[in-house]
């Protein structure tokens, strides 16, 4: 009598970035379970199962409860933007069914287009030679560790990617993040802030690392900063392996 | 009389992770370049144009092909696997674009899932809380720029991806990996060997860092190493911001 879990992620947001497997799990679902502002990006001819919609930040409940409805035999899709993997509701949704021994529902992971990847291609490729994702958000990591993962990938010559960068009442990991960067590379580095990527209002800035400063920034953002084999031609970045054409 | 060149993602190989902006691009393409182990993975329906199969290492020429038909008018797929953001053909892309100037065509960059995210989404959440990619391939890069980054980032306490971990005539970087990883992190810090994901031959091989040196690898593998916040629950490998479930 137990159901089946689909934890799905949904990409940046436009139908189009869905991958078959998401759109087929999203079709099926009875239940969907996830963020008003996700489900709301989802048309009811895409996802026509009955919505629970939750606010922001009550992470843990909504896993819980999207968890205990597959249980009791329901199948159930909890949407998370990008790749349900990436700062996305997979992890608790495994610790809620952990919780649950035996009686756990069936479980899987559908994925998706995840921020970094979506900013990517709408700059070009500035993730062609390795890269981290680090997400500034203090929110339920402590501060000084963050900060030093901060500090170590800012002297690391790879791409990074900065997830939630700034909100309305977080900016000093954000001015950590440019100082730090800003005393470990070149000031002609070229680096970019990629908002609602795929999405109403998508606005893509270019910078350098010297400018980063000036970049307007907020939770729907993400900053690509490059490394030293990042290149920029028009309104392309690009890190290459090599010196480039032959 | 410009065409357009697409580089597309077709994600992990299975045509269920396609996107529907990568299956509509693949559909109305006149010409499909690619490596002709990607273009098998296509079958004729889902992408019907005419196909130039490219042995591998080839990329470079591949690259130019693909800018070149686009130039002379074509629509124009230019097939990577994975993402073509990430250590993919989008940057090659961009560069034998940035050579034509004023001919060049117009070029679109089409996002898909990437090795990383399959094969977290096969563990279940590894990448929940910051992470890296890193190639260990040193084929076009300096040896040493390789291990410097690879130092770095074992050292720093964040869930490592490694592409291209070893071929059949290089293991060198890969016994240097296990090497900083297992003098940098517990031994009893998850890992997993991911092979094919979402392909024929799909493999997940659990370990830690204290067995990393006896994992079966090689190109079609990538291998993910947790960090101090990764945690296992049966086949599950989970990374987690807080303490967990409440």
């Amino acid at each position: 009598m137990s159901g089946r879990l689909a934890v799905v992620g949904i990409g940046p947001g436009a139908v189009e970035q869905l991958t078959a497997a998401a759109a087929a799990e999203l079709a099926a679902a009875e239940l969907l379970v996830g963020y008003g502002g996700y489900l709301d990006q989802l048309p009811t001819d895409v996802a026509p199962g009955r919505r629970e919609a939750y606010p922001i930040g009550d992470e843990h409940e909504r896993a819980r409860r999207a968890v205990s409805a597959a249980a009791d035999g329901a199948r159930v899709a909890l949407v998370s933007s990008g790749d349900p993997g990436i700062y996305g509701m997979a992890s608790l949704a495994i610790d809620q069914a952990a919780a649950l021994g035996e009686s756990a529902p069936e479980l899987v992971m559908v994925p998706g287009v995840t921020a970094a990847i979506a900013a990517g291609a709408l700059l070009g490729a500035p993730l062609a030679v390795d890269f981290a994702c680090l997400s500034l958000s203090d929110l339920l990591l402590p501060r000084e560790e963050l900060l030093a993962k901060l500090e170590a990938l800012a002297a690391t010559d790879i791409v990074l990617v900065l997830y939630n960068p700034a909100s309305r009442t977080r900016r000093e990991p954000w001015e950590a993040a440019v100082d730090a960067l800003q005393r470990h590379r070149p000031s002609a580095t070229p680096a970019a802030a990629v908002r609602r990527a795929y999405r109403d209002g998508q606005a893509v800035e270019l910078a350098d690392v010297g400018g980063l400063g000036q970049l307007e920034i907020d939770m729907e953002t993400v900053v690509v900063v490059g490394c030293s084999r990042t290149r920029r031609h028009g309104p392309w970045l690009y890190t290459l392996r090599d010196e480039g054409r032959t």
